[in-house]
């Protein structure tokens, strides 16, 4: 029995590392019921300590009593959140929180605030789907590459086919940061489940063609993720879709034809989901642009950017069931998202837009998740 | 075009966040073609700074120049590797690394060093395997809880068979330790590409019955990583384990019978495997306990406890094509080990003991794992 506690002590001093560990109290950070939430670090000897959140919150923290700095904030709405604090100058994780995402390659602690339970992007007791990391081949690149899948709960068990939905990343994303960043399963489960959303396959591709997998898969090691890739935007991407599509089509039970097959995705997703559904019209009843990087500097670079309006064109008289736009008032793409309406206009190409606060971040992505996927796959 | 490099630099500047963020020069840390490893950390008025690698060093770094701390270490052994650097006391991450695990709650920056190209936990260019998370139903405990799969590369396409290895964490770890700091779908990969390993299923659950799935995937939000379980090695998995035997063997093109399935696992998933393949002869002809968490204590606790001589010859009688056992010198449980030896050697049961340096630590478990999986399945 001594050895048991022993052996008890040893395991928990373990691994919980010799440095700085503390057992835990409370879950971190402290959630109130009424929403409020409450941030804590330890730094004695400190002269200024910022809690920063995602592109929300920068706000100096309290000294309270000898070592600890705080703060509440009162006023967040439910969604997932990324922080850390500043101690005098210098980065510092919540050593409380064993919850980290990244954003590119700031390391960032991350809770769900779900104070009403209602959240689409925390987990609730719904059946859930299963999420694959799979490898397909793309000879138009003539590489194996990683991408993430979701299927909805009971894929397995039935023998139903399912529409399918391509989920696009941002530049400095990677496949895996829908799930990540974005709670695509939490957003399919709970919208699923609620039968607000019709049940989709949801295939989440790499959009960096440089990389076969997210950076902490790839070859390199300990390569870095990062904006800077040599194909970006060029067309690449564009013009190796149908290799996802074919594979996805051939190992998953799929619906076939436009009216089941729907395409979006953020900033760099956006514009990759833009010219892909109008060079292969056929193949997209539903478009998604989520603050599209929409930009005229690629004219004459690749044949996919070429002629866009007469593109746009001869897609709307194929009457996509629906053409959504999403932007946030502050985005610095505002004015080329708004330039681009008017070309819409121009043409009569009916289109639905969605105009948000805030800017080009995470907060929106997630929203245009939950309003995108509700409006897919209905007829 | 200047709008381009407008919406270039806003990209850039609001992914790296607006703190303490420097482009990347060089990948981090820095690891030169003789595998000696630079790691550098800013910090311009600390007194002292420390860099701590997992349970393997524990050193001061030196001052460079006017604000970079540095320091080379020469004789790392090819292996996964987790840090941190400790600042006048504070626990501070690698900025210039997005790469990060966590152990329990404590979270590090982590790379792989392979210098020589064939360290088995190193992405190489192989096929690879699939990955998914997948939640299973279990009857016995009256819930759906999650558990990750790896299928070796070709099961999609193939209508084969395969052999399953159930894979067990230690206490503190979940469903997704396994393929975070065990890099198993990575040292599977390798070892199958290389005709080291047998293709085989490898079904990782979660061993923590008071928890249906990893804590950042529960509904409990923000609740964080922990080793206190109610239901801590009190028999309740063990007796559930069927559920999850059931659910593999319904969904997956399984081989039937003893020798087609194995179980291994550390520390507490070693003491899991111990008492489940004594319980189950008939189930497992392949055993494997790395650094197992025996003790005596159970004795009356559970039947899945009770009488362990006398099942243990049993399931010798059954003949147990391996039975492997590992551990380090410096393991806190070495003792409870050498006991559990005695009592198989007065009983002659024959199994396989490999005896490694260090102690209760990873780097033996991912060890382990590559020596095991090289011994399973094949005749």
């Amino acid at each position: 029995m001594k050895r048991f506690f022993f052996f008890l002590f040893v395991m928990i001093s373990l691994a919980m590392g010799a440095q700085g560990y503390r057992a835990p109290s409370a879950p971190t950070p402290d959630i109130a019921k009424d929403g409020s939430v409450t941030f804590k670090v330890k730094a004695a000897h400190a002269d200024t300590v910022r809690l920063i959140i995602d592109t929300r919150v920068d706000t100096l923290m309290k000294r309270q009593g000898n070592e600890t700095w705080a703060i509440t904030l009162r006023d967040l709405e439910p969604d997932l959140y990324m922080y850390y604090f500043i101690v005098d100058g210098m980065k510092v994780l919540d050593n409380e929180n064993a919850h980290v995402l990244r954003d590119v390659k700031n390391v960032m602690n991350t809770f769900v605030l779900d104070p009403r339970g209602d959240c689409p992007m925390a987990v609730h007791d719904v059946p859930h789907g299963e999420v694959r990391a799979v490898w397909y081949d793309s000879p138009t690149l003539g590489t194996k590459r990683r991408m993430m899948v979701y299927l909805p709960a009971g894929y397995e068990q039935s023998r139903q086919r399912y529409p399918v939905f391509y989920l696009l990343h941002g530049s400095g994303g990677d496949e895996t940061v829908w799930l990540e960043q974005g709670r695509a399963a939490q957003v399919l489960d709970n919208l699923i489940a609620g039968g607000k959303a019709e049940p989709m396959i949801v295939v989440m591709p790499n959009g960096n063609v440089d990389e076969q997998a997210a950076a902490s898969m790839s070859e390199l090691g300990n390569v870095q993720p990062t904006f800077a890739h040599k194909h970006w935007m060029d067309g690449t991407f564009e013009q190796s879709f149908n290799d996802i599509m074919q594979w996805v089509d051939k190992n998953y039970r799929t619906r076939s034809g436009k009216r089941y097959r729907a395409i979006g995705g953020l900033s760099m997703g956006g514009y990759h989901s833009l010219y892909i559904s109008a060079n292969q019209p056929e193949d997209f009843a539903y478009v998604g642009l989520f603050s599209p990087a929409i930009s005229r500097m690629d004219q004459g670079k690749c044949k996919i950017y070429d002629d866009l309006e007469t593109k746009l064109k001869a897609q709307f008289r194929q009457r996509p069931k629906l053409y959504w736009m999403g932007i946030g008032k502050d985005d610095f793409l505002y004015k080329d998202n708004a330039e681009f309406r008017k070309l819409l206009d121009k043409n009569h190409l009916r289109y639905t837009y969605h105009e948000s606060g805030a800017g080009h971040e995470w907060a929106n992505w997630r929203d245009y998740l939950v309003i995108f996927t509700q409006l897919i796959f209905k007829n």
